[in-house]
């Protein structure tokens, strides 16, 4: 018989192969790997989080105004003029939208998000409607900062707009394995960057304005001279005010991530709710004075860009043709105030490229967060809701790394395509969002007696009021707007999500209720009294004695030694050596005419249960612990097998009596160095006290 | 903390799979699978015998002619004369390597085949080397005679040989699926095609020999009036000498197969030695009789075959050009003899390309089989031992198609260039079984002193010596002449295959090395005199409380429940609900800030072994038994994780006591399902009780 071994192969081999893909980038990227207790155990002041916090919203104005433009373009280049008008309404929406959160960060300051706040106020389907949004969004988040990111690099180093699929996809697997590895963080990494393309941004704005009123130059974008072939001439009546709609709905991507503060909360300093809400506030400030700062300079400097630059921009009456490429707004821009090429304008586009890059690498943080926490409602695999666990996290990253790169290779990294995709998940967590605080806000109410409270909560129901509707209008102008244009693509994700979210749960609730302990312990089948064991053997090897040691320490009714006869002569061998080592516990041959291992033992068992229906059986495995993945084909698979079927077997325990061979100490130390690992995201999650006060026990 | 279970996800997604796959096809092909005491009970007659293991060297001469004639083709038509002679020196190998496997035969009635007489007489080296000619060679009969099959189609349907590769590979699929089901085998089911076969070849030598000598009437190929360009014009000398060998290496692919009689002795009616030996006689009058006339009627109706037929070939002076497809011999002389498209035509054409893939279907049989025997002298996984382990023959079965898949492939499913590589295996193993054969005389001469029997063994090692040396310059000429056409390739597989098995062996003899128990009884380690259990507990439910009232059973020293704190209202929950069950086992609680579960319980365990060196600890875990692989992903994950890091920590053991959920019903169906399935190829290999009085015992 194949002495019987331990085995987990395949959870091994998924882990190895991740740490083998990561070993080599993570000493060329990041040195060593941290301890835990090193890591997040820092408080956010005010300075750093914002930028932690703010480089998703405020990248997204590298690309939200030249999408306005490149709508508008479509009833050709006076619509241009409608520009100011929409960057008002963004405007407007954006400050809408941070009083809402700034309501939230109040009402909520345990993390959980929009998940929470509609899970609570709203019932399960609404929080698993806003759970499937927010996973989609942060794939989108992924395909749509890193597209835009190459583009913005490109704009300085042609090669990279060139092989722009190839340079998307190289970057989406490097931050991957940057995250699979667990990189220390520290929101200095996030704040120079930030604060290096805030400033970018206002200095250009600033030295415009100055050169443009001041001093009376004219600045002149590379597309200035170009012209417009509108798509459709002389719009007007619904359709143009559709076309406004849309050109609003692009414009709304300015407001993607600014939900991100609701969630990181308990990474702020004392008085969290105070500071979060002070930090939301600015970071939305910041974004739309950048936002309708670059749309003034675009229009200042004539900068053109249409839908489909290759056949509806002309120079001189000639169109540009397929090799043109349209490099975005701020790009632009920043030629026209700095010149292009020029020192300033080759660190804005770096600034720009990294600051979306740190974007997308939000999303690496954000989506296994909601999934342990989604795990703890169940609606994921339970072993998930482990902070920080390495197995858990590696998979949520290769779901979502991999979603992004079908993306951006589906849709050629072009950013203005992947937006058609973007916003519909953001506002659909929006809406839900907003309507949970409402109903938040009424359930409060009922037992508010306080006055000054009551005022308070009521202004703050009436802002979530307004926040609800104006997110929920532009969801519906999104919808209507986006939907043959991509945003189904968007719905269909959410669809699959929710749709496996669910009979996730349902199955999690179904097997709760098969194995709910009755009351009354009117157990279903005889309960066993005494104990027949039994210790597998093939040879009297170290392993096998230590198995007899174990067994005769437990005290069993009773013991045995069971072999399979699939080789008459080393049986012989066998039994000679057990009785010259004069080994006292009986030991019993089963014949096997096919050298079958499983099916004799199995039948044995079955056997005993049947004469002695009130004894357990246990069965006791001599098992091999071995350290390299093809040990395990070696050694493993007639143990598994056997063990396998004996579960099936009622009445019956598998015991492993492990013998660690040499090559084990190996695996033990990748083993150790595995739970050394730490989950990235760590500087927007909080320490892990604060965290652990959140509010639990939904399931 | 995840209540733990039970997993095997590994091996049961691949079970799964194999078994989803092969649903269908089977519901299609055969019905019912069969149970293991139906099959291959019965032992074979000679007239079944025949067919049952002629199928592959019979198929040889639907190739083998044609072979020689393509090699001898490029010195010009005028080479052709030569084939008499090629076909005599074939004539003269078959009889030669009959003659010496009678004493085989003889010699080796286990059914060990050439493995067992190099290995036994020769040692292990040449044992491997033998083992891996024949894996190669395995392979390559599946990619050879799947190939000539489809060109044989092909010669009565035009549609086959246009989609030449993708016939090939879909046949092998479908032989795949067939044999990974568990196909129930008759002897019939290779009686019919076979005879239909050797029927029609010898009328169609008959029907041609008639008409060409009796009547005098002309039969002319449908390639009779091609003209041939030869490649190297005039050949004479060392170059001439050096063609004919090379015609002569080719020729030799008739004798393929004619060892695996040896193999299958077992099978065989009594007296089982005699009536193989015979059987092997038959085989080798009919192949070269079939062989002979073959070459005869291609002579006699003008056939012209080219190395390169759309080079080389001209009609009128013109080349035929690539659209053209050089048919078979085989097909091109039924054509003159029977008339093309007649009904006989038809008839044999399907017949060869039936026998041609009963002939691959050959290899699926003996390749598990052989690695069976390689297992148990560990140069394989051990567990590949078990007679028809359905998961090891799966494996083989896939590894054997994937191989000759890819050969198919690259090669273009050509079966001229495929026969290049074929040779060499077939000739490694010849010439090392003869040499073994020697030696085994020599051995048994130096203790006989019978001097009948002394006779009868001087006149076996003669026949053996003479075998083993022509069989060993065939195989020097075959290498010479073949080498860089194609031979190296299966030389570059053979290395393979033997480094691959001696790493394997190695390995097991280091681990047997290591484990080997030592003769005093002088323990390693303390010796554990107490045991302390712990059963891990999550939730009061169903399986904790059958793990709670077994772990009891074992009366330990000392027990107690164990629970990780992941979530204080969980936590509280557990700690009131045991209460008020009162269950008289004191609950432990661990915390985990980290909501980590496999940490705190090995720190646990790790302290409680530092405290009380001399106490074994056994953890107890109730496990969820269930029945899809998905569940698996839901259920088993800390479990296993926790389990191995346990398995890593000395002193310790892990018992599961399983809960079997509804759905585990399933599972166990599919679990019986699956091992009342049988490995094909029981036939050929003769009934159980037969082979298991095999010598044993090498390793």
């Amino acid at each position: 018989m194949g002495v019987v071994r331990q085995r987990r192969t395949y959870e091994r081999l998924t882990i190895l192969c991740v740490s083998k893909l990561t070993d080599v980038p993570k000493r060329i990227l990041i040195g060593r790997a941290l301890r835990s207790d090193r890591l997040g155990e820092t408080l956010l002041p005010k300075r750093i989080a914002l930028p932690v916090f703010a480089s998703d919203p405020l990248s997204s104005v590298a690309y939200a105004p030249g999408e306005v433009l490149l709508v508008l373009s479509i009833a050709g280049v006076s619509a241009y003029h409608f520009s100011p008008w929409i960057a008002a309404a963004v405007v407007v929406l954006m400050f809408t939208v941070v009083a809402s959160y700034r309501q939230n960060v109040h009402a909520y300051p345990s993390g959980g998000g929009d998940y929470e706040v509609a899970n609570t106020n709203l019932g399960p389907k609404a929080g698993l409607t806003v759970a499937s949004a927010l996973l989609v969004d942060y794939v989108l988040t992924v395909a749509v900062s890193i597209s835009s990111g190459v583009e913005n690099l490109g704009s300085a180093i042609p090669f990279v707009v060139e092989h722009k699929v190839m340079c998307a996809i190289g970057i989406i697997v490097l931050l991957t394995l940057m995250n699979l590895r667990g990189v220390k963080e520290s929101g200095k990494l996030f704040a120079i960057p930030t604060y290096v393309f805030v400033a970018g941004v206002f200095i250009m704005i600033a030295w415009g304005a100055y050169k443009g009123i001041v001093l009376d130059e004219t600045m002149r974008a590379p597309t200035a001279d170009f012209e417009i072939k509108p798509e459709h001439e002389g719009l007007a009546g619904f359709a143009l005010l559709f076309l406004l709609l849309r050109a609003f709905s692009s414009g709304c991507a300015a407001l993607t991530g600014v939900e991100a503060i609701s969630n990181g909360v308990p990474a702020f300093r004392k008085p969290k709710s105070r500071n979060a809400a002070t930090t939301l506030l600015l970071m939305g400030a910041l974004a739309v004075t950048m936002f309708c700062g670059i749309i003034g300079l675009a229009m200042a400097t004539d900068v053109k860009m249409a839908e489909r630059p290759a056949q509806d921009l002309f120079v001189n009456g000639v169109p540009v043709g397929g090799d043109y490429v349209q490099h975005p707004v701020i790009s632009q821009v920043a030629a026209a105030v700095f010149g292009d090429g020029t020192f300033f304008f080759v660190v804005l586009a770096a600034a720009t490229a990294l600051v979306l890059f740190l974007a997308a690498n939000t999303a690496y943080n954000g989506f296994p967060l909601l999934g342990s926490i989604l795990a703890q409602d169940r609606y994921l695999p339970r072993q998930l809701h482990t902070r920080g666990d390495r197995l858990a996290f590696s998979n949520g990253i290769v779901l979502l790394a991999g979603a992004a790169i079908l993306l951006v290779w589906l849709y050629g990294a072009d950013s203005t395509k992947l937006i058609q995709l973007y916003i519909v998940g953001v506002f659909v967590s929006f809406t839900l969002s907003q309507t949970g605080m409402v109903r938040h806000w009424n359930r409060h109410l009922k037992t508010e007696s306080d006055p000054a409270r009551r005022r308070h909560m009521i202004r703050s129901r009436a802002i979530n009021t307004f926040g609800a509707f104006f997110t929920g209008l532009v969801l519906v102008v999104v919808l209507v707007t986006k939907f043959t244009h991509g945003a189904w693509v968007a719905l269909l994700g959410m669809v699959i999500f929710y749709v496996t979210m669910s009979a996730i749960r349902r199955h999690y609730d179904r097997v709760a209720g098969e194995i709910a302990a009755p009351d009354e312990p009117t157990d279903d089948s005889v309960r066993p009294s005494r104990v027949h064991s039994i210790v597998l053997v093939s040879k009297v090897h170290r392993p096998t004695l230590r198995a007899v040691a174990y067994a005769k320490l437990m005290r069993s009714d009773k013991l045995e030694a069971l072999s399979v006869n699939v080789d008459p002569a080393e049986t012989k061998a066998l039994k000679a050596e057990w009785e010259r080592r004069g080994i006292n516990v009986p030991l019993k041959i089963l014949d096997s005419p096919y050298r079958e291992i499983t099916r004799p033992i199995i039948d044995y068992v079955k056997n005993l249960r049947r004469e002695s229906p009130r004894d357990a059986v246990s069965v006791i495995i001599p098992e091999y612990v071995v350290g390299h993945w093809y040990e395990h084909l070696l050694h493993n698979q007639s143990a598994l097998r056997l063990k396998g079927r004996l579960l099936f077997t009622p009445g019956v325990m598998v015991t492993s009596v492990p013998y660690q061979l040499q090559s084990s100490e190996l695996a033990k130390k990748r083993a150790k160095k595995r739970q050394e690992w730490n989950a990235p995201g760590s500087v927007r999650r909080g320490p892990v006290n604060e965290r652990s006060k959140e509010p639990t026990g939904k399931s």
